[in-house]
Order: C-alpha cells, then structure tokens, then sequence
C-alpha cells in the first residue's frame, strides 16, 4: 500500500464501532510505528445514515460494523470489486456469502479479512491460516459461543436450572432478550463452518453442519458430570478423515485431560489437532465491544503490512456419513426386575457396547444411567428409538456425547 | 518476492533439519496453492560440512538449525545483509544478539523471523507481534520450558523426589543428560528475554532477567499445593507498569482460576494480558522436531507472503525496582511454645502481611506453613533472613512465590 495515513472507512457506529473508534484514536502512533502508515477514519457512516458511495470513493480499507447480510454483502462486495480492502467482524455474512466475497476480493485485487467473526479477541484465523498454513490439520474443536459456557459453568457451579442460569446469564449481558441464536447451537455452527473452511479449504455451508443446543440440559446432568469429574460444554467439531469433512454442533461432556474441559464462563476456546503439532489450544474472552475492536485493529495492521495468502478455491465438500461417539443415555423408568436386562438386550441387539452402568432407585421409580463405548451414531440412535417405546419408561430417554479421548 | 520456486539453503541437517526437509517434502504442494510459489531447498550444509557461501549465494531464504552462536551468528547477519531472508529455531542467537541481527534486516531489506525460538509450535511470536500489535500488552506470562514442566507434573501426580522426576524425565527424552540450563530456569529466562523484547518494543539483555529454578523444590510442597488445589509451576513473568519493564522467572502457586494452571506435562503456554483483550492464552507441545520444523515452515510461508512488520527500533529498558509478590514460607523449627510469635513478630517488623498459617507436629520438630498478603518482595526478603537466624530453626526456610489473581 502506498505511503501517507491509511484511509479508513467505517460502516456501522453501535458498541463495536464506537470501541474501534476509540481504539483507533489511542493507538495509531502505535500503528505507525510499527507499520509506517498512521490508520484515519475519514468516513463513517450508519445503516440509515450517510453516504456509502462517498464513503468508499475516500476510504482505501472499509472496516464493515454493521452486520446482518442487507445491506452489508452489497456494500463489502462491491468495495473489494473496486479494490478496497474490507475488515469485517460479520459472521453471518461470511458464513453465507464467504465464497462470493473472497471472489469478489481477488477480483479487484483487495484483501478481505474477518479475524472478529470467530471468537472476540483469539486470534483463531490467523493461526489456522498462516501459522498452520503449512500442515495438514485433522481436527478443530471449540467452545466459540460465550453464552451457552456461561451457562452451562453456572448451572454446573451453582446447580441451577437452565431457566435461572439463561436468566441470570442475560442480567449479567451475556445473553440477548431472544437468546435462540445462541442457546440453539446455531451461532456455534456458523462459525464452524467458518472454521472448517479456512482449516480444510472446503466450502461449509450452515445446513451442512447439524447442530444441537443446550436448552434440554437438566442439573441432573450436570450433578452427573461432577460427581465423575467432567465438564459439560457445547462443542464444536470438524474433521476431517478418509471418507470427507464433517462439522457438528452439541453438548458433551470432557474428560478432564481434555485441552478445553478448563475453559469457563464466558470465554471462547479452540483446539486444533494437527499430526506435526499434536494439537495447539488458544483461549479468550469471547467477543465484546473491545475485544471486537482489538480483532479488527489488528486485521487493519494487517492489512497496511500487506500480503497474506487468501484462501484459494475450495474443494467440494464430501461430508462424512456416521460419525462415531460415545453417548451418556439416562433413562427414568419403573423400578421392577428385567427392566435392565430389556434395556441391555435393546443396546446389544444394535450392537452398542455398553461401558459403565449406574442405577438409583427413586421411589417406585428408578433412574438408569448408561455410558457407552464409541460407536457409530446411526447405532445408537436406532438403539435409542427402539428403547423409547419400552412401556416401562417414565419418560423420554437423553442422551449427550461423551469425548473420552485424553489429548496429552 | 519474484515467482518461481522459493529458493531455500538449510544450515543444520539434525533431528529438526530433517524432520523439515521431509515436512517441506509433504507439503510443497500446499504451500504453493497458498502462496503461488513452491518451496524447494536448493543447498544444505552441517557446521562442517559444506560451503557456506555457495548455498547462501544460491538461496533467497535461509533456515538456520545449526544452533548456537558460531558460526550461526556470523552466517546470519551475513545473509540478511545480503538481503536473504532468515528464518531460525536459535533462542540463544536472538536472546544475545537479537538487536544486531535486526539491524542487519533492515540493512539488507530482509525478513528476519524466528517463530520456533519460543514455544515450539505455538505461534505466539506471531500474535504478538501481529495480532496484538497495535494494543498496549500489560503483561506476558508463560510457562516455556516443557522439561521442568514435565518435571513438576511427575512430582504433583506421584510424590516422586526432585531426582526421581528429573531421572524419569531424561529416560523419556524429555530432560537433556546435563539438565542445568532447562532446570536452573536459564533457558526459560531466555525465552522471557525475546517475549518482554517483542511485547513491550525494549531490548532486554539475558542478564537483566532474575531467574530461579526448580532444583530446591521438594515433594512435600507439592503436597501442599495439592492440598489447598494449587500448582506448582515455573513461571516466566514479563510486565510493564509505570516504572518500566519486569520480566523474571521463578517457581511458584498458581490459584485454580489461573490460566497456566491446567498446563500439564512437557507443555508450554503463553497468556498476554491487556486491557483491550483481557487475556489471551495459548498452549500446545513444547520443542520436538516436528513441532519445530511446523513453526519454521510457517515462519517460510510468512516469508513468502512478504511483508510482517519487523519490530521497530526499542526503547532503553527501566527494570521494575521491586516487584510485589506473596509468598509461601516453609520451616522447619522446634516443637516449643513461642515460636510462633517470634516469626509473626520478625514477619510484623518488616511489615509482610500474614494470610493463612498452617504448624503441624513432627515429634520434637514442628513444621511452620505461612502464607503472606502480596507486598514489596525487598520487605520480605529482608524478613526471611531475620527468621534463618533465629536460633530455634532446624533448618534453612524455604519460600515459594504465590499466584493469587483470580483471571476470569
């Protein structure tokens, strides 16, 4: 890029922008010193409010704060046609739109960064992309939804009920009035897929990546995991093996050798697993007004310095049939002989293994707790199918995976 | 950079040099699609073996794995004055002359990068210097040598001696035949010396930095830090306050909320500090050939790609006067009454603040377990050799600086 200040543009002036702004204004002697160019806002403008057409015509990089696809995907497209580069901190856009945007950018000769998109201030990206850039990663698995870790810590700290636990979680402004988007798994499996593509080179799309939240969590579950010293997160996975790609979204439980059964609260994790590496695991608050900021500063530091490799084309995707997993099954059911042998038969018809079994009278009733042996899904689930319609049961079987594997 | 293969000269054919001539074998291919150029090692020399000058005149980046300082430190500035470009694993070479070799950058228009020096294959020099360049980082803390890690967690998971751990860490490869520069925590201050460097933009001598090892710890501290839920580990600290810089190295008591306290193994870990970011923490294997052959090519492909700001010319470096700890403090003392007031009255003189006190018998002999409030580190120092003289000692006091913060 060419000398004098760089000439920033920003979209978007709610909490994140007003934070980037500031962080600008703090640190651009900073920046100059390192880089050679002090960064200038010299646009700015609101969804309702101001120019676009004359805020890109002054502006060589845009930093896109404004979020949702409309008008955003429009705006950064047509910018990285014209050669200016965009920072973004827009998951959905990049998710949905990433493979047009990053042709768009080679397009014009622009680079496109989004380094906010995924986990606040971890700078997740980067890594995958220029520090593993070079190896062939196997796996990446993160807890990258600060709300959902926020609640599961404090169901599992304090006992609470999921209901208590969201309520507090939106007292303390980790969780929206309408938490769908988080406590359904759907934010977690976005960024993903986001994941999986940069870690891969294959294009994700979101209803490629089934997911799973934590709204039937019970603190019984949680009870569980303690007594048996685990944790209980909502994990994100991709990997990919022989057969293709698979990314997948659910509640688990760790094991406490596991590198992200430590992480609590609100934080974001992510571990990638890599054979020349064995794995790396990088930790952090998840996105916040100023961590935001700090991500996308630090992608226009990036950007003035120039050059990073973009993803090249993508593959097409295989996704990968039956996953294997261990499951917890927990089952309320009558208290009477041969209700175990019944559920046993049922496992060992479908050829599930069973790996540990616990059974606490309640009553009349009884509480049956089973964990598996890792096992293929389809197994299991068909297992699961065929239990539900044991008359004894006094209510839907649960089950929650179970990530045995010890990493170091 | 020109296109065409990348034209690389490797210095050191051992265990990491090869395990990067295969890495670059295997992944050619994928450095190309990321970068449009492919890498190719075009000369190779051992330290006495080969012409220098031949593979330098034929490379347009150099790998140095040769180690040490002759004659690495005289090929290098040689290549980047040159303008060949340097990617090295030396600690030693940029913890002593790190300055010069930067300077010799500069001169030559050259990228110096040295990714693998610290922290095998977590790339926390990146993130330092990109991610986090443009925020103001309040403080480093790592655990960076996975020898006297591994040494710790053998001692915390079996009671094993100091001698037994470090015998058990040599059979399995993880401790050298003469341990003293991983033990002593010479070679965890080194790593300090290049973090504070790159964190903080001042140039820190090996010689300004304070460093204790972990050859006096004792199983039964251990015990303790098992007891209360703490652990033992030897942490490097680098921090900036208004006095100037700190950085040291020192056994101590991580609290379980601490970040580096799940860090188990011959792992290393990194968390930087800021108040943009609150704190960013990274893990994964220390140094082993793979690892460190994975950083190198990553350190290739930033090459490649061009352009990382080299750090810029440092400030003088004002060395933080005297730091505040808290303390653990050990004595073995006889078994009478009034000795624990005369220690509570030396402690009270000296004004060190007394958190917790724990005296358990052991026959005619007592043991003495304190805690202290965090405070100046001279005031108690001075204070703890007022106490070795007390005659009721029955033999010298021990002390173990305490983590307390809390992170999350």
């Amino acid at each position: 890029m060419a000398g004098g200040p760089v000439r920033i543009g920003l979209l978007g002036r709610g909490t994140v922008g007003g934070a980037f702004e500031q962080l600008v204004a703090e640190r651009a002697e900073m920046v100059e010193a390192a880089t050679g160019r002090r960064p200038e806002i010299v646009g700015a403008l609101r969804r309702s409010e101001g120019s676009f057409e004359q805020v890109v015509s002054e502006s060589e990089l845009l930093v896109e704060l404004i979020g949702g696809l409309d008008p955003a995907r429009d705006w950064v497209t047509r910018a990285l046609r014209a050669g200016v580069h965009v920072v973004t901190a827009n998951k959905q856009l990049i998710t949905q739109h990433g493979d047009e945007l990053l042709e768009a950018a080679r397009e014009g000769g622009a680079q496109l960064r989004f380094e906010a998109a995924v986990a606040g201030a971890i700078p997740i990206i980067r890594v995958i992309q220029e520090s593993l850039g070079a190896i062939e990663i196997e796996r990446v698995s993160g807890i990258v939804n600060g709300t959902t870790n926020f609640i599961l810590t404090e169901m599992a700290r304090t006992g609470a009920s999921y209901d208590d636990a969201l309520a507090q979680a939106q007292t303390a402004g980790y969780a929206e009035a309408d938490p769908s988007e988080d406590v359904s798994g759907a934010d977690a499996a976005a960024k993903m897929a986001i994941l999986a593509r940069l870690a891969f080179g294959t294009a994700v799309q979101l209803d490629q990546v089934p997911y799973e939240g934590i709204e039937q969590i019970r603190p019984e579950d949680l009870a569980y995991a303690k007594e048996l010293g685990l944790s209980l997160k909502l994990l994100g996975i991709a990997e990919r093996n022989s057969e293709g790609v698979g990314v997948r979204v659910f509640p688990c439980f760790l094991y406490p050798g596991h590198p992200l059964a430590p992480v609590e609260g609100a934080f974001n994790a992510v571990t990638v697993e890599a054979p020349q590496i064995t794995e790396i695991t990088m930790s952090g608050p998840g996105a916040g007004g100023p961590e935001t900021a700090s991500a996308v500063l630090g992608d226009v530091v990036s950007v003035i310095s120039g050059g990073a490799p973009l993803p090249g084309p993508t593959e097409e995707l295989a996704v990968v049939g039956d996953p294997s997993s261990a499951f917890y099954l927990h089952l309320e059911v009558a208290d009477r002989p041969g209700v175990l042998a019944q559920v046993a038969d049922v496992l060992g018809r479908n050829e599930v293994s069973v790996r540990s079994v616990v059974q606490q009278g309640l009553g009349e009733d009884a509480r049956l707790v089973m964990v598996m042996h890792e096992g293929p899904e389809s197994r299991f689930f068909q297992a699961l199918e065929q239990i539900a319609e044991l008359e004894f049961l006094r209510g839907p079987p649960r089950s929650i995976r179970v990530i045995e594997e010890e990493f170091t």
